[in-house]
């Protein structure tokens, strides 16, 4: 079993279709980390939420979690939020490293992407 | 005047600084679509909203409004709200061509650069 954990945060909603694009984005960064385990965690709403993920890792061993925020802009659940509970995760598993990236958002190769998609969208 | 506009149409937050990279994507897009009234608009917290901004492009003489929904998954406010919101503004402005595209996250090239970006963020 893998001791190195990727968890791509993001928002949650009521909808269940929501979340589908997300199911792609971790299917799709599991093919580009083979050897690392890459799961989905929730802020709100859907299931799991972050620290029951976190709790699942820590029960398998994993030593390593890099999270990474999938969320467009870095608003209060990202900035607020979100380093709340990384400093609780923290405090509750001294033996895991935990890293937090950007917002997937402010990464300028999804801005460009999302602006050609934009831009094609003129019918 | 361009008589054609695109509008990006966001959530909004609480946190001015949430919009930062809406604001890069719509500069983006602009440098992309020239001939093309690039915008704004919020569902809520912040403002324009969608049918304030949709009332001054009217107001300009716009005839043809293409709404990108910036959302990552189509939950409910892509999927209720909008709609509910564009027959509105049909209603009120039958001279006006609106066309919706789907929202930026389902487009397999965003998630693509997406995918990248998160397995780059393993350190």
């Amino acid at each position: 079993m893998s001791k190195r954990a990727m968890i791509l945060f993001a928002h949650g909603a009521r909808a269940a279709s929501w979340a589908a694009p997300f199911e792609r984005l971790r299917g799709m960064t599991q093919a580009r980390l083979p050897d690392v385990d890459v799961s989905l965690a929730f802020l709100e709403l859907m299931s799991p939420r972050l620290p029951e993920r976190v709790d699942q890792l820590a029960a398998e061993g994993v030593v390593d979690i890099a999270l990474v925020p999938v969320f467009l802009g870095q608003g209060g659940h990202v900035l607020r939020d979100l380093p709340v509970m990384v400093e609780e995760l923290k405090a509750k598993y001294p033996q895991i490293r935990f890293t937090v990236a950007t917002a997937v958002g402010e990464a300028p190769e999804v801005l460009n992407a999302m602006a050609d998609y934009c831009a094609g969208a003129l019918s």
